[in-house]
């Protein structure tokens, strides 16, 4: 990441990244030929491949490992689940209008921007209003509409373009709104988590894990966000794909039996209190943090750990990978604890996954919503015997007394508190009667010891019916992507120290294509070898490409170097040939039968380079390197 | 598929796969806590496992063996984008609503229901009628909405349930739309199909092929059609996953250098002529059908054999699939030539994957509507001389003439026909002299041989444009695993003759799950060796399931059958254990350290069943088989 340093590096950096990467289509702005829509890019060859196999990776790290089960549901959702799930009133941004013109923007943004710019472009400002301005940047997200549209009449702040008075702050759902089936009477929404899916199938998931807990559900799928106005690239789109776990846990026990696989794992973390003090991210011991409480349970201590083993193991450099906790104006009212993981990138720190303990609140917004108990139940071993309170009325005595009413007494009786039934029975023991205020009469009647008993008496109880938690890792697979593009990115110096050839030095299991085969000059016996060589990477599963163009073999090598495929094969003989590692530039010597299980090895993690540079002899000679550049497209 | 011969027998064979693959959560109806919305799915944990497995397959056999560029673009998609390739205008279903209820029906549908049921109900019909109503059958689909709207007032047909008079059909157009953007000003809709994506980004693709034909790219993603209304289950949904291919290649050579790999399968194929005449599909050898024009060109005839292996490969039934050409009537009129593969299920006949020669259509309209060029060159080896006419005006004597008119009698006279040109010319030559009708003039002026000179030249030509044709195979992944859930499906007896047990028998390729590990009973060394196993299938990426629960051991094989697991380890000893396959029912015993790799080596194909029975010992004894029938849920 070199120069990384200051602001101008950074960007100078990140325009070589998004350069090499469009250059070579890992992604391509959709729509292109008709001047494309902000915010929705397409994933390119080499980039659809980096994507399949994160997920890849993804699907064997969590589903498989961990036993969980994946579904998938539709991303066209009816109105009713994401009301009961709360999308449709609160998944809103504050959005302001250009009074002219109608062009619309994000408030927080132009509020942010002019606060940054005013800090940046006017040095001598007095230090209250310093201050001031890095308060309202630093407490944005806790704005109101009221508060946001003061301060940007306060500041004056017009729109960017045309200098138009601006609208009053108002909410703009980012959900895509649609119609379900002909009539347009049914409203949808194009979901805007995966989430949703899972939770609204607890009940049958549940089944079938037996009615045991805990379990985790997972899926991948696309996700929908209209923006106000996207920026920032390939991190905020208005499509994107989530891998989303659901694990569902007892709330009285949120411990994890392979706690202790991920104990000893030390990384960046920043705990509230950390943040809340000005102090920065510290290197902690997973153990140690669930110990003393820093994290709120061994659950999502678990899957903080098992986050940050994907991630390192995908290529995220592990200094450039925090995990932050939520502060608590943050959080939703509901979670009980909340972390980001964030990867640093020349956009600063961005939260890639967001590690949630949701508690019950969503599968209770569905039990109320839908009627349908999302619930677990605990079997006890031993019946327990627990102390109910049972309240009976004599329907006969209140019939006398109430007639036409005895109906809304006998309920209300029926429905006192513990402590409000307590009182009543003793009233009644001492005076004979009570007053009692029942409400849909709107009147107080006498109760009469004839009319209801009240007593303690001791239950047994077979089971405890609960509605479990839940802890959510969810994962943006496309920003994680983007970072790591960043951080496996690096240039180095061709044929003259002036000429950088760009490299992505992706591990094996998310290179694009893991092997090029190169025949070293035309000739139809290379040829021939590197179709046979091709054939049996192939039956491997494989995915290679045949470079056959006449340019040199160093420019073949920077051309592949750049798309980030980890060994090069070339074709120099009809018995033996070179294998070339991407950043050593190293190369060996191997029999042609040999190459594929080799290259598979080591793609498979079996075997590193250096076992590879212990097994055959170096090589040296016709297919040496020629540290030529790369032209440009 | 048993007595599926009859319709109340293919009725029954269709509930049975229906309720097992409901009951093991293979799908839900989703947002089913809701009532659901018709027409939409959730896979479960299965069958979101045969899905992915079907993919991975997909990916490995089309993508990785044929070297094709995958993309992977957004599902929202700009209008004008479905305006250019004619979705906005002509992706419509003609529509009726209740007049008085303003419930909406398929037009066809309500026609197709009458007639069939008119047919089935009536036994003493004049054969006339029969004959008129068995026609309107057969062409429904190139009906017209004046058509329809005429049969339906002729036959008197009204709204099924109210029995109310229906509106005249009118077109209802089946993508979802929605807005981009906040300002409601940016119509988008939900691609109905995932091959836009690629045409849009064609030039680019173009250029990472090294500017060369042929080459594929393909997509795997969600596709959307909001239908009318939907029926038959899984077959007709309104969000599906699509896998298309997009082959592009000279429209002047059409040739597959791999045919000669596929031109020797034989398998049923219904070629127009067949379907014209009456009679049934035959076993043809595609290299014939390609050689005598049955099939329009080699590279539709080597796409439509590698499907044929996909398909059969994955676990369909040979003589239940066939290849049926369009007839000209369903073609789109751009189309060359199209066939379908279709897989005979409890429903019928149904189209899975459509194979098409689409000629330059879709480039051209791409082309026109953005004004981007989707064109291909071909580089001559060496230039090539071509006679071209050459129109070269005089400025000089046209502004004399014509003064201010001259722009306009210059600019006519270089958009000659060859054959206008080669007239003037003669007339030149004869008389001096030509009359000319200039259009934006909107009168006839006199040329004379001082104006202008006409010659044909044989000029130098390096290359050839033109736009690539494209063959597009489109797979409808969802319906494809519903057909192979119907022919993996048996039933067999349990303890009884009268209990019947499921079984999906699922190619190793298939199988969601690929081995259940159960301990023979309750015993702490058992279930260690049973994780050891786990932890061994885990590192090896194979998903597998332990069965620790306390019921017999048959019944626990009655259950794993169910979900069509390939293989289940029975753990009886702690140095050995069982190997049972699931359709024979074998059992064989085998190291426990050799587990592992006996179950990857099936689960890839490297071993048979009789491999692996020849290499180990035929186990009897305590892990004996029980056929306790499944207790249902």
């Amino acid at each position: 990441a070199g120069n990384a340093a200051t602001a101008a590096g950074r960007e100078a950096f990140r325009q070589s990244v998004v350069n090499t990467l469009e250059r070579r289509l890992f992604y391509i702005p959709s729509f292109k030929i008709y001047r494309g829509v902000a915010g929705l890019y397409d994933y390119g060859p080499p980039g659809c491949a980096v994507k399949s196999n994160v997920l890849s990776f993804w699907r064997q790290h969590f589903v498989l490992e961990e036993g969980m089960l994946e579904v998938d549901c539709p991303c066209v959702t009816p109105e009713v689940v994401l009301k009961a799930s709360g999308h449709v009133d609160k998944f809103t941004d504050l959005m302001v209008k250009d009074e002219k013109t109608g062009t619309c923007y994000r408030a927080d943004h132009l509020l942010k921007d002019f606060c940054k710019e005013k800090l940046e472009k006017e040095p001598n400002l007095a230090p209250e209003k310093v201050a001031e301005l890095n308060h309202v940047i630093a407490t944005l997200d806790d704005m109101s509409a009221e508060q946001l549209g003061a301060k940007i009449k306060e500041y004056g702040i017009t729109a960017p373009e045309t200098k138009n008075q601006l609208s009053d702050p108002y909410p703009f759902n980012l959900m895509f709104q649609t119609s379900i089936g002909p009539t347009g009477l049914s409203t949808g929404y194009m979901r805007p988590e995966t989430a949703q899916g899972i939770f609204v199938n607890f009940k049958d998931l549940y089944y079938y894990n037996g009615n045991k807990l805990p379990f985790a559900a997972a899926q991948i799928g696309q996700a929908f966000r209209n923006e106000i106005s996207p920026r920032q690239g390939l991190l905020r789109v208005r499509e994107f794909t989530l891998a989303e776990i659901e694990h569902f846990v007892d709330p009285e026990d949120k411990s994890h039996p392979k706690f202790s696989d991920v104990a000893d794992l030390k990384f960046l973390m920043f705990p509230r209190e950390e943040q809340l003090t000005g102090q920065s991210s510290q290197t902690l011991r997973l153990g140690d943090a669930v110990a003393n409480g820093t994290i709120n349970n061994e659950t999502l201590g678990y899957f903080i750990g098992r986050v940050y083993l994907f991630l390192t193991r995908l290529g995220i450099e592990k200094d450039r990978l925090r995990f932050r906790q939520h502060l608590p104006n943050e959080m939703a009212h509901y979670a009980a604890d909340c972390w980001d993981a964030e990867i640093e990138c020349s956009y600063g720190w961005i939260e890639c996954v967001g590690i949630a303990d949701r508690s019950a609140y969503d599968l209770k917004a569905h039990t109320e919503k839908s009627g349908v108990a999302l619930v677990a139940a605990e079997k006890f071993a031993e019946p327990r015997e627990v102390e109910k309170l049972v309240i009976t009325p004599s329907k006969k005595d209140l019939g006398l007394a109430f007639k036409g009413n005895q109906k809304m007494v006998l309920e209300a009786l029926e429905a006192m508190s513990e402590a409000e039934a307590m009182e009543m029975k003793s009233k009644l023991e001492s005076n004979g009667e009570a007053e009692f205020q029942v409400c849909t009469l709107n009147k107080t009647v006498t109760i009469t010891n004839k009319m209801v008993s009240i007593n303690k008496e001791k239950k047994k109880e077979h089971q405890r019916v609960f509605t479990p938690s839940v802890i959510e890792p969810s994962f943006g697979i496309g920003r994680i992507i983007y970072c790591l593009y960043e951080h496996c990115f690096y240039t180095r110096a061709g044929k003259t120290e002036e000429e950088q050839l760009n490299v992505f030095g992706f591990p094996p299991l998310v290179a694009p294509i893991k092997c090029t085969v190169f025949p070293l000059v035309k000739n139809e016996q290379f040829d021939t070898v590197a179709r046979d060589i091709s054939k049996a990477l192939t039956s491997s599963g494989i995915s290679h490409i045949i470079d056959v163009t006449g340019t040199s073999i160093g420019k073949r090598y920077a051309r592949t170097d750049e798309i980030g495929v980890p060994l090069a094969v070339t074709v120099d003989s009809t018995t033996t040939v070179t294998i070339r590692e991407r950043d050593s530039k190293a190369q060996v010597r191997v029999k042609i039968a040999e190459v594929s299980s080799i290259v598979k090895r080591f793609v498979e993690g079996q075997s590193t380079w250096g076992d590879i540079q212990w097994d055959y002899p170096a090589a040296h000679g016709s297919a040496e390197e020629e540290n030529a550049p790369e032209e440009n497209a």
